[in-house]
């Protein structure tokens, strides 16, 4: 088959790959129909070094269930799947609790799976992975729908962990797709006031669309002091992070109100940050978030996607072929696109 | 009067002081009928430089009320009160939603108002900030009594923080007395397993006494690798940290189950931390804490100590008066002493 690889920055290609096989009885192998190019890609494709490559690039995909092992049930060959980024039993005490991310037989997809940039990829634990949709499925919704993978279980899982509830006042940091689809999230929760830090004005524009009252451009201290201007001086409740740098952290420092929350789901490109008196611990600001279990919440997501009332695949804004998937990269890389849908 | 000063690190004075008097409408003038040494007051009793001093100490008190501003209703001259460790105005925004250590009116005690290991005090925002207890109260609860002003609703704060509940699993981090508090407020909340890190048996024995079914003396990995043995390799799922150096917050991150809750009550002697993929964010390890806003808890918290339920006071273990103050603190430091009464 043909899969995508990322070989070192800035160099993707797609070539030839050994087909994927059942490895163990509780594998399937998925037939994908759309997958994506993430903003957490460009991680990788803006400084891996050719030492730590080739890898295969891609965790978020639909598709068609081509083969079962043994060990799955509840699937059948043509069942239309959607799979979270990270494969997990989804019968383990973390599962249970709706921590997926943390199972122990659980992992993310790409290396170890294969990537989903491909035509075919290996999924482990397919039973507790893996979610049907409709098969006779408006085509229209595979964008949506897709979304659920990663990007709007993501922006949720941000909402979700701030505890973000009707009336309450909201940061949203970043205007890439989670931060986009952060805005959606805060708002189906409730949110009355919510503000997004972004300076792409077509993305922010969809951020108004998906409920973002308050656009911020500015950054760093500028940024934080419009937020506080338009808060009454203290902040907002909330403040969902959707960057993952070190900047975008201290601009949640300075958003935030005393007492409220900051909310990680941009994947931290820092270890160390402040946390001490002046920054978390003397306004008892609490940190969370972390990769998101998005298995855990397709349930609570699929109905509204289905039924149109939320359409987060309003993110998709380019669609590539396989084959022309390190244009992908580089048009989001460039910033010339938002998020990149890739067809066989 | 006479009142206690620190000069710089090891040297506490106590000496003439002029008496408090009413500078605001809204003040009080209380003379203090038991004040306390706090684990908090060694920091700047171990690291202070001459050139910050001195500095008036102490902010843990009871008293009777001996004068009243004009603008305070609800309270009479020869009350007795007890005073959350931050004056507050009760009735702000931030005092309205229990976050009285954010007040705009209010503050810590010690300096600007004087401290409390003194024979009186002056009170900002008395109304808000004093509480009336009985007049014909028993004086054996007034040690009980005092640790509401900080160390039992600072261990309060701790557990509430980490949202603790019926059944749970927590490791508390620290044998002083609020870590110890962290334990009996645990149990309080209905955790079931509670796991004490603390070196000093006389300690950790009142620690099993307040609700600890286990303690850990080992640190760093060693007692990381213990915390883990106890419970089935993963940690617990919330850490009360209460001592509020770096390698405390370490043995927190070691001791946090996935999807866990750290929570800082320990005055953090640093800035910068771990909070990468690593360490919070790959298991959705959520951080909280704060200084505990204390007037929040004490109207809970009053009834179990009148009436013997909890005894938060057996935390005290040593008595001085009030030209003995400086002694107090040596115990302290040196461990001698876990915590210092101080009377007139």
């Amino acid at each position: 088959m043909r899969a995508t690889y990322l070989y070192e920055a800035g160099d993707v290609r797609v070539q030839d790959a050994p087909d994927p096989v059942l490895e163990q009885p509780t594998d399937a192998v998925v037939r994908v129909l759309r997958s994506c190019v993430c903003g957490s890609d460009l991680h990788p494709y803006r400084t891996m070094t050719a030492a730590d490559g080739p890898v295969p690039m891609g965790h978020e995909f639909l598709g068609t269930v081509e083969e079962l092992g043994s060990e799955v049930s509840g699937l059948e060959r043509g069942d239309l799947v959607v799979a979270p980024f990270a494969f997990a039993d989804n019968t383990c005490a973390f599962c249970r609790e709706g921590l997926h991310t943390s199972c122990p037989d659980g992992g993310f997809f790409a290396a170890g799976t294969g990537g989903a940039q491909a035509e075919a990829i290996r999924v482990p634990q397919a039973q507790g992975t893996l979610v049907k949709l409709p098969k006779d499925v408006d085509h229209a919704l595979l964008p949506s729908l897709l979304t659920l993978a990663d990007v709007y279980g993501t922006g949720h899982h941000a909402a979700h962990q701030a505890r973000v509830r009707p009336g309450d006042s909201v940061t949203v940091i970043g205007d890439g797709a989670v931060g986009l689809l952060a805005v959606l999230s805060a708002r189906r929760l409730g949110a009355e006031r919510i503000i997004l830090m972004g300076r792409h004005k077509d993305r922010t524009d969809l951020g108004r669309f998906f409920g973002a009252t308050d656009v911020v451009a500015a950054r760093g201290e500028e940024g934080i002091a419009e937020v506080r201007d338009l808060t009454g001086g203290h902040g907002t409740r909330a403040v969902l992070e959707a960057v993952g740098h070190l900047p975008a952290y201290e601009m949640a420092l300075g958003a935030v109100r005393p007492g409220g929350v900051i909310s990680r789901v941009g994947v931290p490109q820092y270890d160390d940050a402040p946390v001490g008196f002046g920054s978390l611990f003397g306004p008892n600001v609490t940190l969370t978030g972390g990769p998101a279990p998005v298995r855990a919440y397709i349930d609570e997501l699929l109905p509204g996607v289905l039924d149109g009332t939320v359409e987060p695949g309003r993110v998709v804004d380019r669609t590539v072929t396989l084959e022309q998937t390190p244009e992908g990269y580089r048009a989001m890389d460039r910033r010339e696109a938002l998020k990149v849908l890739v067809t066989p």
